[in-house]
């Protein structure tokens, strides 16, 4: 007498949670430190030390009643408008404070877009690799979920794959970028074909196919340009979160821009706030938002990530393993020797080294780092990866 | 090209925030202290000082990755241990952490056990006067939503009326006491009383009726007793929010509590938490979850909405007006003289006195007022009631 669907998402232990329970039951055993565990996305940054101050500050500075009181829905006025200020300042747009949607963060802002697409036979597409949540949320918005297979060995976007799965059903397509798992980051010329092919597209089906752009690692790049998709393509909305450029995963703080300019832009963010009213959304958290108009402009400090990335991909490289170009978020995605991600995940784990396989992402050959994790451990890592790979060559794999 | 069903909610602009919209013109015409506002539930307390405490010490002693950082889905253990701890301690329960679900808020609480609870054909049942969310949150879950009419003047519970509405497809009854709008906190009488009904007609149909029951108001309650529902029903499944108990309604932190002990107990409580994953949450706003293990305990200092409560319903009486026993919450609701709530509240607004009618409620002839407002604010409306009363009476209404 419950929800069938809904149970199996409660119960149903994904991959990345199996492998976090089992390095927490081998360090149990072994020591923590010597598992080296890749599996999870948390960021490894503290806050910005002006996040706190904020936080302090307006504990002081402001009306307490007024701090934690309820906000208008669409997040304090203040708040939406030094967001609109960023993204104007980073990018040389024009958002105004009335496209800006605050919410508790990506996933709900995502889902609220959806949501907000779903109509009858409508259908999303998703670049392989993905975020596995967005199978899930699609469907449980009512929309069909296709997957477009990954471009190998780039990881850009395959759009001749795009333009075979469109539909005159498909209402949106999902891109992230930076990546995850790939960390790869899509660039101009990328993105700037797709635009063609949907503009192309939405004209012969006379309706729009929106981009969904799904940003939380926008500011995690290394030197490498992160094109703003909406200054590319004009039926994007964007949904972003501040868990990653603030460090603040928990605190559960994002926005949805729908640009006035997209097709039927107003409507669209209406229907997005009724999406996210019918999900039980009353505002973001009201501390948060204040935090925001104090902190908005903060960029994160990149070096220690930098670090990391560098040291395991060069490593890997010189091992001879072959990997996504991973310039940006937290990620890098290599190829298994011998193409099967599953069993060299079971190999490695073996020597308490754990890595996602990427079968659960659309790509079954790959596996997944997150290198959030102390410098010194991935140092330590480094031979058991070399030692992986010679069993591969070993047995002949490679 | 999007839901229409998410867009009108999205536009519609509902009775009370009209209402607000219209006392904020007002107010920049004849000023905001001529505008006599009763329209919107918003608590009128400062959080209590130790929450800011609290704050201020989380960031001082604790580590800030981990206080910024994710926590598990269902909620950080201690936190959850606090929440079972503070139950036990209030109702002499045996509450666990493993049934306690933490959520942002009470909104997205009660949708993910609707979702949970949707199956084919699958009703809700609401008491009238009931809060207006509960039918969208019922039917955008996937559940048909039905009102049982109100008991009037006493809005206790009409349980003919309650067994002649249950069904087989009936999954859940909602309740919500105290009440908003009414005020009324549900007897002990009432509830054992309606606890029988639910078993007898378990029994008869061979599967579970579950009471949700919606609490935000359950620490508010002037000399009476609140009675704990698990503590009467076993089937019960609580939602709860911090907003009100610490005036922290911006802040979004609430929790179910699915006892085991309830029929499939362990499966429904895992079904709600896939429910609420595919709503988009992560995990309740972290610093909050540590804001309440040091604070669960804390009640509210009611003294200042009691005087204004006194004051207001001791004066309407006198006047002639008919109002339910307000026990609980922060709102009174007035039969209005003649019957038309609808007329009424036209008729207020032309003295600036803004009362939300009953219509939208289930209950057209009561209107309500939220006490929330300064004392010397409802000393001055006090006149107005008083026009307004010999008005009716001039024009042959009572």
């Amino acid at each position: 007498m419950y929800n069938e669907t809904c149970h199996q998402l409660g119960v149903k232990r994904n991959c990345i949670r199996e492998l976090f329970e089992f390095g927490r039951q081998r360090a149990a055993v072994v020591g923590a430190e010597n598992v080296f565990d890749y599996s999870l996305g948390n960021p490894s940054l503290p806050a910005p030390p002006e996040v706190n101050r904020a936080i302090h500050d307006i504990l002081n500075e402001e009306d307490s009643l007024s701090v934690h009181g309820y906000t208008s829905n669409i997040g304090d006025y203040e708040a939406r408008a030094a967001v609109a200020r960023d993204l104007n300042q980073r990018f040389g747009t024009d958002a105004r404070p009335e496209e800006i949607f605050l919410t508790c963060g990506a996933a709900p802002a995502l889902i609220a877009v959806l949501r907000a697409l779903a109509v009858e036979d409508g259908e999303v597409l998703a670049i392989a690799p993905y975020f596995t949540e967005y199978k899930p949320f699609a469907e449980r918005s009512g929309l069909r979920f296709r997957l477009v297979p990954p471009d190998i060995p780039d990881f850009q976007i395959k759009l001749d794959a795009v333009e075979a799965m469109l539909t005159p059903h498909t209402q949106a397509l999902i891109l992230n970028s930076p990546n995850n798992p790939s960390g790869v980051v899509y660039t101009r010329k990328t993105l700037t074909e797709l635009a063609a092919l949907l503009e192309r597209k939405e004209r012969e089906y006379g309706h729009p196919i929106y981009i969904l752009s799904d940003e939380p690692y926008r500011e995690l790049a290394y030197g490498v340009e992160v094109p703003f998709i909406p200054c590319i393509y004009a039926d994007t909305v964007v949904c972003y979160s501040y868990s990653k450029c603030l460090s603040i995963p928990g605190e559960r703080l994002g926005y949805v821009y729908v640009p006035r300019r997209c097709a039927d832009g107003e409507q669209l963010y209406w229907t997005v706030t009724g999406a996210a009213r019918a999900s039980g959304h009353i505002c973001a958290p009201s501390i948060w938002q204040r935090v925001l108009v104090r902190c908005s402009k903060l960029t994160p400090d990149l070096q220690s990530y930098d670090r990391a990335r560098t040291l395991l991909y060069e490593s890997l490289k010189d091992m001879g393993y072959r990997c996504a170009k991973p310039d940006g978020a937290f990620y890098i995605f290599v190829e298994a020797p011998g193409g099967d991600a599953a069993a060299f995940s079971e190999r490695a784990k073996k020597k308490d080294l754990l890595v996602v396989p990427g079968g659960d992402f659309g790509c079954a050959s790959y596996f997944r780092l997150c290198y959030c994790i102390p410098y010194e451990k991935i140092e330590r890592s480094l031979p058991l990866f070399r030692e992986l790979m010679d069993e591969c060559r070993a047995e002949g794999l490679v």
